[in-house]
């Protein structure tokens, strides 16, 4: 599976739980029942594990801490009614991949 | 532009600009010079302004600080001569979201 | 000079710097004046480099990189109008080193 | 308790536990028998935790908040064969609060 359909289905699931709103049953509801400050600190706590795992472990727990890192971003936008298409657009604008001309210089 | 074909392209723009190292034109290849230390210090700062955004911003600037934490991610995972397919399949195995059971549940 | 000694000036300065509010010439009211938000994310940016400093650099830079992080807790303290005193207190309850029993037992 | 104290104290007995290495019995010897890698996420967490905390919550959580921090940042230095006092040296230099002309200004 590619990163975009993964992407697409995990924000599908992810909002579904949310509309559920089960705290009890479910990780995203019960986290977002907690309120946002929680999933933020969630978020917070991945990207410090990603930086960890990127010094000092191997490629599987690196992929596997980016993976819960893009889990929890995936929860935090969709939890303010946000998705992976607004970030996308922003990807685009910024660097310059929405057309023919690919640049990587980064706009500060 | 769909955030798969979004992180595709990023991640080729990415890996091109490590391939030519060209350390003083490029954003992605100068960070990288500096060494892995120096790209996951920029995940992690750009992860707390995602938390910060998160709490007190708009949503604009919640989507800007996400497409940031997202390219930097994409450099830390190249720079360790990863991508997104090993975080999709990684997503996809924790999630169940790879076949027609679509599940939330997060083990442990 | 003492860790208690060096928190009670660097205090000082920071409330005096805060309190003459002089955006421009100081790096206390300068970073306070871009908001409570900023000071936070300098914070965040500290404790990413304590991380990465105790990980992979030299004890020089692991010290550097916790007086930074201590640096900044003092000022976002100080924008909050709290000190040393009230963590101190904190401190003290959390780890049982008030008195003759010291225990590091730490409750969740 | 001054804030001098209380740091001296909690590093003694930080000290004490991780000499002591009873992995089982006493927190500070169980966090740091998992690594170094797992103290160091332990203050991001909390790190993560207190700058929400600043920007969320109220006083008393914040103040909570920097007292963890300040807890693994002197387990993490522990563990490092650091402690407050080479802090304090370093703190002294960079703030010029060692003598009379007490001065902010932090070098970059």
């Amino acid at each position: 599976m590619a990163i975009g359909e993964a992407l697409a289905r995990l924000e599908t699931v992810v909002k579904d739980r949310l509309a559920a709103g089960d705290g009890g049953t479910s990780y995203v509801a019960s986290l977002a029942a907690k309120g946002r400050g929680k999933i933020a600190q969630k978020l917070g706590e991945e990207a410090t594990e990603t930086v960890i795992a990127a010094l000092t472990e191997d490629d599987a727990a690196l992929t596997g801490e980016a993976a819960d890192l893009v889990f929890h971003l995936t929860i935090l936008l969709a939890d303010r009614g946000l998705g992976w298409d607004a970030v996308a657009a922003e990807l685009a604008r910024r660097h310059g991949i929405s057309g023919h001309a690919e640049k990587a210089s980064r706009p500060q």
